[in-house]
């Protein structure tokens, strides 16, 4: 299947490595990348000087290109990019802010930038902002997740038709199937993120990734939806959110309840009690425990097959 | 694409019409059925008599099989089927209620019956009872929604391996690329609502359709979310149900905003200030309101573009 990306970030197949917080180490980008993927270490839980640790272990691990997700409310985020920079870090992913923050600098440093959208005014204003690939991410994905709720199905044709740049498609992907639906689409490649989670390579904790391959197709919500909308898997402590919710809570006892914490004790900890899994909608899909390498392969042998049954 | 769907309901394409409340009636059905696609008249808010009426309409426009929807919540559907069965209606069309409650009458009566689902608990209850397709539907589509929140991209897959009957996808799809998307994902057909809508052929106010082919991508919600979810168009009563909802208003209070006669007055009487307009997320993608003839030849000259690129 034709795809610009490939040679735009210098690695084989059209799959990017979603950067995700707590979950995705210099060990699994490097992993990912030496799959022939693109390879990513979430820094929003990072410091600095982790980041550039960790940045270093993936480079002892792999001469290929791997990238960083910086999320832009971090207020530190320049200086994530300058750790970046100094490593020589080939690709910049950035979400959950402006476009406009670190474009120019990131492409003064060299790289190329990937921006996630959510609807198509945000895809036109990445594409303002001079990114090179924009992810189309879907209601289905783990995690932080639009106000707009678009699904990846309607959001990936949207922002086709409505930039010129590259679009990868997120949200909902796990197999080959769901990778040649989204270059039906037009898109030119795919991120993945929970497929990923469990993985051998992820350092979530192995309750976590036990949590995501026994997950039915109705295991996740989103909770916060009036003020951060985070899709989680439907555990109890995610039950007793929604509840509270319901029962219309403020904001901050609510956030109380999902913050950051709860996130790293899920993630670092797999604490099933009060921990909060961010999980996509596909991890019904998904019922092993993978190494990286496996997970590419499967899919990019997929592809092949999945395109010779619509050919028949 | 390798589908059984045309054999079995003796189509010439495995594209069907949704059969929606106040908006599918004979002559829509005749149309799309003419085009060589499956149409549905919605039964939904049709009298046994109205339904008569409509069948007699579709049957003297056209000599190709049609189907009707009924609604299951409806107390009087065996009256409807009943219809259905002296008018020689071939396929059945079920939603909102138990599959058993009218396959195998409806098998009696020499028809096919397929069955709209929402999670794979349900797919493989309509399996069960016999039913001869499955609609994946998610919760991309215009109307009344599952809770669980399934998008087509994740749903569809996950239903294609649960059951051994042929899929249908529905929600999200308005063209050739989600049509070969849905294909790629396991589905062996399509349904397609809102595209409908937007026909010259259909009943919907002009008001209606106009709304359709001007909403942006971000133009649906989901209101009654806690009780009753439905994906409608953003009007400004909509933001008024979102607005109470939010303030935490009773059941009884939001559904007497929401309730029946609103999506009649909609669909009617084209009421933009106290209709309530049904509508699937993939609005954004229909700029046009064109023949019933000229969506179904898009769609399938379309497919064979989209492989076309797919094969690049």
């Amino acid at each position: 299947m034709k795809s610009a990306i490939p040679d735009l970030l210098g690695i084989e197949y059209p799959i990017l490595q979603g950067g995700m917080v707590w979950v995705s180490d210099g060990n699994l980008a490097a992993a990912v990348s030496e799959a022939g993927a693109l390879g990513m270490i979430g820094a929003g839980g990072m410091t600095p000087e982790v980041l550039a640790a960790e940045i270093d272990i993936a480079k002892s691990l792999t001469d290929k290109p791997f990238g960083v997700n910086i999320p832009l409310v971090r207020t530190d985020s320049g200086d994530l990019l300058r750790v970046m920079g100094e490593k020589g870090v080939k690709v910049l992913s950035t979400s959950a802010g402006s476009p406009k923050k670190h474009t120019s600098e990131a492409h003064a440093l060299g790289m190329k930038v990937v921006h996630v959208v959510s609807n198509v005014r945000m895809a036109l204003k990445a594409q303002e902002a001079g990114v090179d690939i924009i992810v189309a991410e879907g209601f289905e994905a783990g995690g932080h997740n639009g106000f707009d709720e678009l699904s990846t199905l309607v959001l990936v044709p949207q922002v086709a038709d409505a930039v010129e740049v590259p679009v990868v498609a997120a949200g909902g992907i796990a197999d080959a199937r769901g990778m040649v639906a989204a270059f039906a689409l037009g898109a030119e490649g795919v991120q993945l993120g929970t497929r990923f989670v469990a993985s051998v390579e992820s350092p979530a904790h192995p309750n976590y990734k036990e949590l995501i391959i026994s997950a039915p197709d109705t295991g996740t919500v989103i909770t916060g939806r009036a003020f951060g909308p985070t899709r989680v898997l439907k555990t109890a402590l995610a039950e007793k959110i929604l509840q509270a919710e319901r029962e219309g809570w403020s904001s901050d006892e609510i956030l109380e309840m999902i913050g950051f914490g709860r996130n790293m004790r899920a993630s670092m900890e797999g604490d099933l009690e009060e921990g909060s899994f961010m999980c996509g909608q596909v991890a019904g899909m998904i019922r092993e425990i993978k190494p990286a390498v496996e997970i590419v392969r499967d899919m990019v042998e997929g592809c092949a097959v999945v395109l010779a049954r619509l050919q028949e």
